[in-house]
């Protein structure tokens, strides 16, 4: 018999030769009865250790609980693999939209952001202009835009623009004497620019106080407006569509004084109930062969999640008997370890994969028929559990011997490995914050360069640990 | 002798001891017939496992093989790189043309494509100008293209463009009351725009209804036309020239709806039959060389594909033979893995690799006539039975003892890497769909990076994983 | 007891064992008085050589240095990184300006720096709208700029730019003979423009004779001028704004005479004192908090330091007392090895450490109330220290004996990489030298590829070393 | 004594063990004049193969080769330094003119090359524009150049611009038809455009019939002009300047009929005695100090090439007195490999440093007083002379044993390691010839990112293969 094997059994055959050995002992004063007894427990631990394969062939008992794991990971892989093309689908129409929400408001937008801004502006003609072009592409948005959007309504139900400026409350500059006087205080002004405002006299806005814009003491600028749209796509996959509304938010930030201002551009989507919207034709055809689909993962992911229960209350069961076998017997405790070899694992792995797909299948199920639109959690459920199902597939390659050897390689090296990068992270906390004061603000450029290297010292440093371990025989 | 000559030779010996050990035992008993047979047998089989320097050394048999592939080696490399060459200057013609064409027909076109389509538009205007200035271009194509391009004609036998415009049958968006009426089925609109058409008024046509177009319900449009080319490129290197149909396909996707089109273009590329071409002076002068040199690359091939063969065949006899023999004298049968012993895998390669590279050579000989122009499938034919032969040239490097060493290690640690591969690419499978499903879509700009520390993970696991191969010394 | 504990009392068993052992021999004849001695002696000892949890278990002594070590980690951590963030600020505002001045003052810049210059000219034409276009920006500052920014006065009190021009002394070049004569010193003409210069008639100053420039015997011309701005930006976390100068120098380098002049851009920005600014309102509030936090800091540092004086002190005298005792009773030097065992260099890392972070918080503290600006060197004290503040873990991690393994490991391994990394860098030394020289100027754009191979080459050999330490068991 | 030592005095003390042991069993017969002749023998071997230091203890020989190699390393990089700041200055000159010349006179020159050529058009109005550009740019060179370029005279002592073309002799493209007549041979057509020509009316040479281009019989356009440059730099280096003649070509490209022509610009710049230059001033000072450093390298090269020499002579002579000698007593020849250790490999590496150095610092003097140009042969020569020295520092680490078990390690390892090469290498070519046909045209794209695969499935086959070695104790 293998090591790996051996191992594995460990427990079992700890207790077993215990028993025997006690056994043995004992024999000739034991009452039959408690031979009986004794020989049914060492018959029910024998065969509450064995895998799947020994279970049948000792009992003939057909592995239902393998083979419902099986068709598990297929089905769960599959319905993740629908549900990820359909985010997808979500994730893409919302940054395709701020994408050209960016073409269209900003002016000269590149395609790319600069750092974590869009665009930047160093001098007064071009601050004023890109302000005055975002109010424009604003009204003019119906004949620019190729989208559906349509202007949404603002929290008072207004259609239009909000435009606000933040700045030093009081201020004052004095070119000849070159003295210049702030009040620290912040004052926020805001002005609304509906539609009628702006068609009726398309240049009368921009001569308004508001915009004359005092740069040493302003903070921010701030324009803000809603959009709908709707994400026609879904129609072609037969299934309705989602309505949207943009908020969205330019702010020309100059809180740093610095001479250049920074353009944000933020659009938040949400997706809301459609109004309005007549959808004619053969729609909504396939939906409830995808709800079908869902409702049996979840009946399987239920079968699954009583029966890795139903294994854990027994094997709980049995341990209080082997307990109270072990006390009567020995009048001693089984030592903490070999109690906890009773709980598997496993079990306790495909128990909380299966809760998180149960509930992320409700959650899907809710959101194909536009009950609720929060793909971000359901996704989240979704993966994690799917990552758990094809991590729990390793437990079933320990059932070939010579794949255990690897597994129980893994196990033995996994606190040697711990403990190296627990020394090793000390030493890269440190370098870390040192680093950052020291080097950080001023080369910024060779951060990359500095983070290949790192990965080849950590590679260095790698190699040397396993060398070590492999020196030491530790790795077996 | 080393260990690594004793296990390539181990079948022999195991067998021969076998033998020798049976014939000491029943040595007294045995007729003279049998010793002669078996001692005859015993002696094939020694020649059968040598290899061809011991087989020279042994029967003074010149190794025919041997030179065969050594001069095999280079002449498919010869082929290959010729072969090459030219495949690479077809494809860069096409490759140049596409590129010529996405400059000539697309407006603003910068130089590189953005991500899998060429380039994109974000307002109406630009939509409009877009689709306007690809079919200018078109109606100028003579004035303007520097390559030898004219119009092809289209199935109807038609010079012109087809533009078709795909949109829901019905729909309507009153702005006032923000509704949008959507009709799910879908319509293709499209006309013919032939020169003459395009040269009467050369505004005319954009005033049509049909280019009015309804974003809000517009699928895509796609201007398709073709065009005629010849590649003269081989008349410097003295091969007849290739005439090409360009099948050109600008297709403007607003899909999404999302206020971005974008414009993809698609050209296919066809070598047809040169008509209304001729070609005065020193043409196809040395074509016949090249298919000299093709015929003998083949020639060269079917001697080894027969040898090989033959070898084959010869062994199959000797395995029945033995066979026979040991059923006969010791009443069982040989197992399974030494019967796989006589199948010598080398010549199983190298007759693959003869076969992939006689049908290669024919192809490209058809190629050289014009016949056919499939370089794709010759090119992969010539390619993989290449990268075969090479492959092959390890056999002879296992020929020198300390190279076997190399070898014979190689092929023990193998089960042990695929093993470890299984492992890891579980886990891997289940990273990645979960990933894909959680992270993937927003964040995609970090997936380069995190590429990079994949890699290393992947080398860390590696470097573990070898070093706990070397303290097992589980590596010989 | 574990292999790695042993050697870290290594000493004390040696000396200790070699106490009893002489003991034992020399029982009979000690007098009383030196029985106590050694006795009192060998429990000082083993007292100093224990660790703080030992310690406490022998003696119950509270491990006041480690509490202090422990909190020590928690403050400077604390304090760099308030410090980090606003050193940030300071960099960011420098850097920033940088940047608008470079977009306000450069004829088409295009955002990035090419090499180490900001952009280039190639003709005449653009050298000259170069040189007027800055001249012209600074003449319209104030209407342009976005910062608060004013002019600032130069050496001699005067507002305005000194444009300066650097040229081989006589020159004359005649395009008819073909021929150039160059007096090889170098002379320098200045002129400077004033604000009301530049005022009076825009275009005048252009036509003067120091703008005709012969660029065949042209060196550089520097345009250079001082700008004052105010970093509004710390009034928003309440503190003091900092008032800056900078000295911006624009150099137009045809020093090479190839045809391409190279413009640079230099800002030094020098942080004074704020002169005619008054801030109103809620300021400076919060200053004192930090302040006494600095403060509290460096009492903890102090305590640290004088802790850890004295453990060495004491150590020094312990030490004393031992080589006194070993000279009377063995006739013989303590080996120098087991001398230097007594000065523990965990304090003498600390006392380093603590004496950065006091210098480097009464800096801070200087900052803080703008007593002077020395951002650089505070952020070298302060990082350094708390490098080496969180490098002091790992000795704490080495009173856990399975993490003493690993460093003792790290320790003995120490020389031999070091070895190696002496061998490898004579060879890189070389390579270094000749591929600057041999293959350095013509391929430069294949400087990262090479890069990147190095490192592939560097991991190859520091495996082969790694097995070749593993294989020697020198890695124990 | 360590096992390194032993190693490198493994023939010493074979030999010798030989002697004595020879000696031991022939003592009783042999003439006492041989036993003298013998004694001395064995001392001259020992001394023979001992290490400076160990000869200075054994006969207080001072070690002047080895204080000569010192101070030889020192000199050769210092001269290297020197040169190589010197030569990049040259090819920078070189490199910024070609720049500069782009810029001048490539319509449209983005500032990096496509690929290989500089840029490229696509229509029939860009490519005249681009030529005439050429044209026009040369025209105005003295207007528009920044660098101290003047016109060149051409092979026939003309000066202006040479234009041809190359087309296919007779052609014709009937539109209607859509035949193409083609005669493969091909023609060129030149003329010549001096700048009087240009002059006189500056659009009439664009009229004439040379300029119309039919482009889908054009092979290529070619216009060649000379540039006359100095490098004035050197004069603030007290140095005499470089006089340059730049023969530039370039070259409109349409070989590939594929609509796009490449133009490509190609500078040859050729260092020429300067003609009609006059400096005045403190030039070539300093040239003098230059030239006696270099004699003086020479010189301890020499004494180096003199001292290595003699030592191989002495060499050969101790080898010849000991092959006799061993003939005579023993009866038999020494072995190959015993005689190779005579040979220093060490001083061969020397002698061939010497013989580089020698002769790239005499090319450096020449090129110093301007006799010659070649800066290329002397960068190779002194370049890999100083590599060779570099690395014959390891040979000075060998002194110290701990440095030799590293050496002696990496010579066990290398023929493994090039084992290891050669198989991987086989299998390298077979992919790379087969991933260039079957997959290299198609995907130029992804190539980079295969690279960085291909390393990592290197770094894994090699970590195996060390893996390997260590565990075969192979590495020792």
């Amino acid at each position: 018999m293998s090591r790996g094997a051996e191992a594995l059994d460990l427990p079992v055959w700890n207790t077993a030769s215990a028993l025997s050995w006690g056994s043995r002992r004992s024999n000739a004063m034991a009452h039959l009865d408690s031979d009986v007894k004794e020989e049914s427990l060492r018959e029910d631990l024998k065969f509450y250790f064995m895998n799947p394969c020994e279970k049948y062939r000792a009992r003939h008992q057909i592995p239902w609980k393998l083979g419902l794991q099986i068709l598990k990971i297929l089905m769960v892989t599959t319905q993740l693999i629908r549900f990820g093309l359909s985010n997808q689908l979500v994730v893409a129409f919302k940054e395709e939209n701020t994408v050209a929400f960016k073409y269209l408001f900003l002016k000269g937008y590149s395609g790319t952001d600069e750092d974590n801004y869009s665009c930047s502006v160093y001098n007064q003609e071009d601050a004023y202009e890109s302000i005055f072009y975002a109010v424009n592409q604003y009204h003019r948005l119906k004949n620019i835009s190729l989208g559906t959007v349509g202007y949404g309504e603002n929290e008072e139900n207004k259609i239009g623009l909000k435009v606000c400026k933040q700045h030093y409350k009081k201020g004052a500059m004095f070119p000849l004497k070159e003295t210049l006087n702030i009040y620290s205080d912040i004052e926020t002004d805001c002005i609304y620019l509906d539609l009628r405002a702006l068609s009726r006299n398309s240049e009368d806005w921009k001569n308004s106080s508001f915009f004359t814009l005092e740069f040493y003491r302003l903070l921010q600028v701030k324009i803000s407006f809603r959009l709908k749209g709707i994400d026609l796509q879904t129609i072609l996959s037969r299934e309705l569509p989602d309505c949207y509304v943009f908020q969205n938010t330019i702010t020309f930030d100059n809180k740093a004084h610095s001479g250049k201002i920074k353009i944000y551009f933020d659009s938040d989507a949400n997706i809301e109930e459609c109004k309005g919207l007549n959808i004619s034709g053969s729609v909504q055809k396939n939906t409830q062969y995808v709800l079908a689909f869902d409702a049996f993962v979840i009946v399987i992911c239920l079968a699954s999640l009583i029966l890795c229960t139903r294994s854990i209350v027994l094997a709980l069961r049995l341990r209080k008997r082997f307990l109270k076998f072990f006390l009567e017997k020995y009048q001693r405790h089984v030592c903490n370890a070999d109690q906890w070899e009773f709980i598997n694992g496993w079990y306790v792995l495909v128990i909380i994969s299966d809760l998180m797909t149960i509930i992320g299948s409700i959650l899907k199920m809710e959101i194909q028929v536009k009950n609720i639109t929060n793909y971000d959690l359901c996704s989240i459920l979704l993966g994690t559990s799917t990552l758990l199902v094809w991590v729990g597939v390793i437990r079933y390659l320990g059932y070939f011997q010579k794949y255990n050897v690897l597994i129980l390689t893994m196990q033995a090296s996994l606190p040697k490995v711990l403990r190296f990068c627990a020394c090793a992270g000390m030493i890269y906390l440190g370098y870390t914050f040192c680093g950052w004061i020291v080097l950080g603000p001023y080369h910024n450029k060779d951060v990359e360069t500095a983070g290949g290297d790192q990965s080849v010292h950590f590679i260095a440093a790698w190699d040397l640990f396993v060398g070590h371990l492999s020196s030491q025989r530790i790795i077996k």
